[in-house]
């Protein structure tokens, strides 16, 4: 019988892993409790009505579909029993193993406040990205029937916390519909009046890019109509707004964008963690004391770029998910010696609205439409199938030439326009 | 001041009148409880996994962003108070009317079983779409996982409750679905083992057509694999199946086809109605005794056909939409004479799989091939918006050159494989 590697999560890192066992002599489970995979990096462009939900979702079982050594699970795991060597689900069942590649991924997450949460919903999942989107799009229908205008002002202020890429594509994308997209749709209120406020803690936005690329996306962010706020910390999310150093800001749309928690795949298999949740693993991604155990993506920390900690990105994931299978090759082939890990940077990216983007790819720095189109086609060829290649290329141009956005859809839970309070 | 026309729903009759109405010394109010108008005729796509929600919805605003004197309301309408002319919202606001337009459609019927819906739910709504979809797809998942042959069984047996159109398109999809899209995506099942089952309580299916359409569209669909149950009534539905004839099946997924109910909105301006809720019109679509209101499309019944009651189509509604704004129009030139709107029935139209169709003009009759090329032109044709032509046309083409679904994907609600009992 065939060695049995079981991959928990199939985002970019347990695909990568599936992908590079192409043709090896295993059997591969694939365990998710989604049944698609998602192209997070363009997940906030569904967020802000830009994309459609099937634009970068694909059913994994569709992706592996030709792959007959593969099988998908639709599934939820809560455990790993490590003596037995099962994954344990949350219906009773369980899947042995003989290797397990752990890729299960980050929430949100709220230091410490998790009751935050229902006031300012986090971007990882295509239900978040819906329902950021249908709260963004009832806001401006509450404001256009609202008469009251301390009410309606609320109605119109989004607040984004959080400075790093997803805050900042986010701020900029709402900043694009209030002030170019929306205007000439409704009677009572003027979008542009709407204010998009990007709070971050830092001193600057973008701190994971150079100075000058941060200043020049600060800069398009403001010319864009954002209001950004600097070094100070959120200390309150309510229904009726943030508090943000020490000041209340009334606002019925926050966003979060600040901060990840792994998810509990390591305390699943008892690995040591650090305080985010992520599992620390050895030089070639193994558990300690559990080489048939591989944790990777953002459900691991490994300081393997030159000595920092790997940043949570898919390239990231998806060159860890690579790696494991050529260590499963080479144990396949008797080498048993460890492998270790080198992390290697191609690069920063961030879109600021549909004509700018900072590119930083070390050797080079890349800002303003330029940029863009680099970002624009590099997430085209990276989106998986040419359908979707299409599809998408199609909503962007549509957007870039008409300026109509064609996902302003409200769906899901109550769509009538009553206030959450 | 302009009078007033408030057009309640924003359905083919709404939009139409409003259509209709462009250039009037008119300012018009559209009000709906959802933001987006839907291109029904090909929801049951979006339920079986073939198109996305984004490809047959607008928003309603948008769609009328070019028309100053048109205000769009996300609201709901509880009531209408005939004396003051005002429309009542559910949030305890009004909006005065001189002309009111009810087209609020209808709502799918359980014959006063509404116990049945849980169970078995109709395609009326993209939420209900998207339902639809999770519930199918999800079968076929938790098939995959369940050991037990009796369990299985019925996670692979889907009913159809209803042979009219809808429930023929629904059946004919879901059996290409899994005869053809899905067998090579799942390890442990075929998919083609599946029971696609359509029951019809009279003689025979599609009974609005010819017998000669209705019997070629009978052998289409069983040469898909569809099994056709007539003549037989269901009696009970639950999570277990349905009884029919007297006879249970074990069934997971069961839709409900069989029957509409008109909207409240008779109710709400206390006008006389039909069993099916449906308000009684004069031959010009006016309310009895209220020449100021007009009720059209689902929510009215009138024999406008030649004596006969007019179908509860698109075509019939966008007709009386258009028929009414001319009323409206006439009136404000100073004719008040009675203005009878007289049905003109174009054709029926169904759909079997992705390659048969049947079409009925009256003066001709199409079926096979042929019917579905007329068939899929003619809705390419009547989607709003060049955007949208484009991505249906483009859908549509992927699939019936590759086979490949793009739009499986299991959102809402608890995407866990866990059964509803």
């Amino acid at each position: 019988m065939k060695p049995q590697v079981v991959i928990v999560g199939a985002g970019f890192g347990g695909l990568a892993a599936a992908q590079g066992l192409a043709g090896a002599p295993v059997t591969i489970t694939i365990i998710d409790q989604r049944n698609h995979h998602l192209f997070q990096p363009l997940l906030y462009q569904v967020g802000t009505a830009t994309l459609a939900t099937s634009e970068i979702a694909w059913p994994v079982r569709h992706l592996v579909r030709n792959r007959k050594e593969v099988t998908t699970l639709l599934a939820v795991v809560n455990g790993v029993d490590t003596v037995n060597r099962k994954v344990l689900l949350d219906d009773g069942a369980s899947v042995d193993y003989d290797t397990l590649v752990l890729a299960t991924g980050a929430r949100h997450a709220y230091f410490g406040h998790d009751e935050w949460e229902p006031y300012a919903p986090g971007l990882k999942t295509l239900e978040d990205a819906t329902t950021i989107r249908r709260r963004i799009l009832l806001s401006f229908e509450r404001a256009e029937r609202e008469a009251d205008p301390a009410r309606r002002a609320a109605l119109l202020t989004f607040v984004i916390v959080g400075g790093g890429p997803t805050g900042v594509e986010l701020a900029g994308a709402i900043a694009e519909l209030a002030h170019h997209n929306l205007p000439e749709e409704f009677r009572h209120i003027d979008t542009r009046q709407a204010r998009v406020i990007l709070i971050e803690a830092g001193r600057r936005i973008l701190p994971s890019f150079t100075e000058d690329l941060s200043a020049y996306a600060h800069a398009a962010l403001v010319r864009l109509g954002v209001e950004i706020q600097l070094g100070q910390a959120v200390s309150e999310c309510s229904g009726e707004g943030v508090i943000y150093g020490g000041q209340p800001l009334a606002a019925k749309v926050i966003l979060w964008a600040a901060g990840v928690r792994a998810s509990s795949a390591a305390a699943w298999a008892d690995l040591p963690a650090d305080n985010a949740g992520r599992a620390k693993v050895e030089p070639d991604l193994t558990a300690p004391g559990h080489p048939e155990i591989f944790v990777i993506g953002d459900t691991a920390i490994i300081n393997a770029w030159h000595g920092k900690p790997v940043p949570g990105i898919a390239p990231a994931a998806k060159q860890q998910g690579l790696h494991v299978a050529r260590t499963i090759r080479m144990r396949l082939h008797g080498h048993s010696a460890p492998n270790p890990f080198h992390y290697k940077h191609s690069g920063n990216l961030a879109t600021i609205g549909k004509r700018a983007a900072v590119i930083d790819f070390g050797w080079i720095k890349v800002r303003g439409w330029l940029a863009w189109w680099i970002w624009g086609l590099a997430h085209i060829y990276f989106l998986i199938g040419v359908r979707n290649r299409l599809a998408v290329a199609l909503s962007w141009l549509w957007i870039y030439v008409t300026g109509s956005r064609n996902s302003c859809l409200i769906t899901q839970g109550d769509p009538r326009p009553k206030p959450p309070d």
